[in-house]
C-alpha cells in the first residue's frame, strides 16, 4: 500500500522551519509496510491546499496531513478536505466540551474563535488530542483514508501512535517492515561502501542505506515481509557478513551513539573515567555526562587550555611542555596519566590538539590532535589528522577518544591492530 | 514572482533523510523577492517525476530542482524535464571533457555510465560544477525558468549562488527582501508574543515570525520592497519598539548564539572567565570554547561531579557540602568564587543542580539548578527551576549562566532588576 504526506502551513515555506513530522510519519508508515510516494509542503491558501489533497487522493489510498487545524482564519485544512470530499461541516458538541474543559483547566477564557476547531466533516471520526485544542480527524471515503493531524510534533506523534496506527493496521495486509541499524566509526563512507557492497548487493529484498553522520557511518537495513522469522534470519545473516567485513569498526548494533556504548561498558565493568581536555574544550566530558546516571562512572574532568592549568590540574611537567610543545604525544600522555592518578579512576583520557581555524603551522596543521588513554595496563596514544572545521575536528577527536575506551574492552590489554585514521 | 522547489530522490522518502537544501534555496529566493509556493519531495520514478514538474510549471514561472542528476539508471531528472519540455537530449562534449578531467585528477578510470551526465537538453545552459561530476542545468522556456541542481548541499549551494542567482537576478523586478533577526532569552514564547504583538500587528507590510529554540526565542522580521532606505527605516523603527517592550531580554540583533555575544563582550573588555560545573558536565566550557580564539578569554574549567572534586578543584569546604547539600546556593557561590580565585580570572561561574531523570526529591525536584557568577564587584546567585528533559535542563542552565555575564556588562555592577525565571 502507498501513502502521501502533506504538511500544511505557510511557516513551512520560510527559511526558518522544516517539516520534520514527515520523518516520524514515514518511519511509522514503513513499519506497517506502507511506502511513502511523495511529500508535499503547501501554504495556507485554499486553492493550493485543495489541489494538493485532490492530487494526492487521486494517486494513493492513504493521505496523512499535518497542520492547518488551528483556530484562526488561515487554518483551512478542515474546510478544504470537507469540501473536496463533498461533506458538510458539523459542530461536534463533545469536541466543544473538550475544548472548553481545556481552557477551564488553564484558567483562561475560551476565545469564540476556538469553536472552529469543533467543526467536523460529516462521517469523520474525531481523534481526541489531550495535548492541545485541535483534535485530529480520521475520514474514510470509499477505499481512501485521510488522517488530519495537528502540526506540533508533541501533539502529532502520540496522536498518530494511539489513534491512527490502530486504524491503519486494521486496513493493511500483514506485510511489515523489519529494520537493523549498525554504526561504524574510524572508516570513511566510501571505505564502508567498498567493503559491504559485495555483500548487500546479493540481497535483492533488503534495502541498504549508508549515511554519513559526524564521526560515524550509519548502515540501515530494511526489509518488508509477512514472515518475521524469515526477516530475522536474513537480517542476521547480513549483519554477520558485515561484521566480518568491518571487524571491530562496528560500535553499535542498535543505532545508539558511541557515548552510550562506552557508558554501558564502563557501568558493566564497574569502571570509572576522568578527562583532561585541551582543544575539545569539555566536549568529551559533556558527551560522557549526557547519559543519565553518568555520576556512577564519570569522576571528573578538567578543561586546561593554558599550559599553567595543564600543570596545576593534570600534573604535566612544565619542562615537558616547553621541550615538546603543548600539542605533543608526551603532553597527551601526561594529561591522561595525570588526571587518572589524581582522581584514582580506571581510565584517564588526555586530548591536546589544534581545532583551528587559527593556530596551525606547517609542522602541526589545523586538525592535528593527540589523544591518550591511560589505564592499569599502560597508556595508548594516537596522533590523528582530522578533516573539517573547528566543530568537526572537536567532535571527531572526542569520537576517537570514546572509541579507544571501547576498543580497550575488545582486546582487554592484548595487542591491538594498528589503527590508521581513514576519514573520507 | 513565485517559485516551487522540487527535491528528487527516493532516499528523501525514507525516515533517514530530510531535504534541507530547500531551506537554503528558500532563503536565497526570498532575498530576491521570490516567494516559495510549494515544496515537493518525489522519488526516482519517471511518471511521478514528470507529474511533479508538469504541475509545478503550470503553477509558477520558476522551478528549482535538486537531485536526480547522478550517473545511474535511477537518475531521471534530465530525461524527464527534456521530454516534458519537448527537447532532445544532446551530448555536450565540453561536459564530457570536464568529467574525464575530474576522474583523471582523482587518478581513477571514468566509468562509461558517467557519460549520462554529459547529456544536455537542447538549448539548456550548462552550469559548471567543480565540486562534483554532475553539472547543473538552466533552462528557459517561454516565460518559465527551470534550474536543475545536484543534490549534495556542498555542490548545490555554491552552484546556486555563483550561477543561478545572477540569472534569476536579471529576470526579477527590483523588489528585494530585507531581514532582521532578534534573539531573546529568559522569556517564554507566549510572553514574547504578548509583549510584541501590539507592535508588529501595526505593520502590515512586515512579516513577523516568532520561533522557539532551546533556551531562546528568535524573532524574524521580513519585508519585501524596492526601496532599501525605506525598508531600513521601518525595520529600525520596529526593532526600537521591540527593545522598549522586551528590555534587556534581547541578547542579539544579528541572529548569533549567546556564547558568541558573551565571547565578544569578554574580548572587548579584555576579561577572562573560568568555570566550575557539576550538572552541566562541561557544556558551559564547551560552548565558551566553540568560538575560534576562545583561548584569549577562557582560562580553564572543571567538571566536578563528586563532592571530593568540588573541594579539590574549586576549594569548596567539605563542611559546607555536608551542611547545605551539593545542590545549594552556597555551593554554587563557592564553586564560582573558588575557580575564579584559583585561576585569577575576571569571572568565575559555578553551576550545581539536578539534571535528571533521577536524583530529584520533593524539596529539590529535577530541574533545580543554582548558578553563580563571581566577579570583582561580588557574586550573584540565581536559583532556577528548569522545565524539560536532561538535555534541555543542561542547555538552559548554561544559557542562564552566559546571560548573567552579558547582563553584568549591561549594569556594570549597578543594581539589576530582579529576574524571575519565566519559561513557557
Amino acid at each position: 500500500m502507498k501513502a502521501e504526506i502533506i504538511a500544511v502551513g505557510s511557516e513551512l515555506l520560510t527559511p526558518d522551519r522544516l517539516d520534520t513530522n514527515s520523518l516520524f510519519l514515514t518511519e511509522e508508515l514503513n513499519k506497517l509496510g506502507i511506502e511513502v510516494l511523495r511529500k508535499t509542503v503547501v501554504g495556507d491558501e485554499r486553492d493550493l491546499l485543495a489541489e494538493a489533497f485532490r492530487d494526492a487522493l487521486n494517486r494513493v489510498p492513504v493521505v496523512i496531513a499535518s497542520g492547518g487545524l488551528g483556530p484562526t482564519e488561515d487554518d483551512l485544512t478542515r474546510e478544504t478536505v470537507a469540501e473536496l470530499l463533498g461533506r458538510r461541516l458539523l459542530r461536534d458538541e463533545a469536541v466543544v466540551r473538550a475544548i472548553e474543559a481545556r481552557f477551564r483547566r488553564l484558567k483562561r477564557d475560551m476565545p469564540a474563535v476556538n469553536l472552529r476547531q469543533a467543526m467536523v466533516p460529516e462521517g469523520a471520526e474525531v481523534l481526541e488530542n489531550p495535548r492541545g485544542t485541535a483534535p485530529g480527524l480520521w475520514i474514510e471515503d470509499k477505499d481512501r483514508m485521510v488522517a488530519l493531524l495537528p502540526g506540533p510534533p508533541r501533539e502529532l506523534k502520540p496522536l498518530f501512535v494511539e489513534q491512527v496506527l490502530p486504524r491503519l493496521q486494521r486496513r493493511v495486509s500483514g506485510v511489515k517492515m523489519f529494520h537493523r541499524e549498525l554504526r561504524v566509526t574510524g572508516l570513511g563512507e566510501s571505505h564502508v561502501e567498498e567493503r559491504i557492497r559485495p555483500i548487500y548487493t546479493r540481497y535483492a529484498n533488503v534495502h541498504t542505506t549508508i549515511l554519513a553522520a559526524p564521526g560515524e557511518i550509519q548502515i540501515h537495513l530494511r526489509t518488508w515481509t509477512e514472515d518475521a522469522t524469515q526477516a530475522g534470519t536474513i537480517l542476521d545473516e547480513i549483519v554477520r557478513s558485515f561484521e566480518l567485513a568491518l571487524g571491530d569498526r562496528i560500535f553499535a548494533h542498535s543505532g545508539v551513539p558511541l557515548e552510550e556504548v562506552v557508558a554501558e561498558l564502563l557501568a558493566t565493568n564497574r569502571a570509572t573515567i576522568a578527562t583532561a581536555e585541551s582543544c575539545t574544550g569539555g566536549l568529551l566530558a559533556e558527551r560522557l555526562t549526557r547519559i543519565p546516571g553518568s555520576s556512577n562512572y564519570f569522576l571528573g574532568g578538567v578543561v586546561c587550555y593554558s599550559n599553567e592549568r595543564k600543570t596545576a590540574w593534570a600534573e604535566v611537567p612544565p619542562e615537558m611542555i616547553s621541550a615538546k610543545g603543548a600539542v605533543s604525544a608526551e603532553v597527551a600522555v601526561a594529561l591522561a596519566e595525570g588526571v587518572r592518578r589524581s582522581l584514582g579512576s580506571t581510565f584517564g583520557v588526555g586530548i591536546t590538539g589544534i581545532a583551528g581555524p587559527g593556530g596551525g603551522s606547517e609542522e602541526k596543521p589545523v586538525g592535528t590532535v593527540h589523544i591518550a588513554l591511560a589505564s592499569a595496563t599502560g597508556t595508548r596514544e594516537r596522533l590523528v589528522h582530522l578533516p573539517g572545521d573547528r566543530e568537526a575536528i572537536r567532535f571527531y577527536a572526542t569520537q576517537i577518544a570514546l572509541d579507544m575506551v571501547r576498543v580497550h574492552y575488545l582486546y582487554d590489554g592484548k595487542p591491538q591492530p594498528r589503527r590508521v585514521n581513514s576519514g573520507d
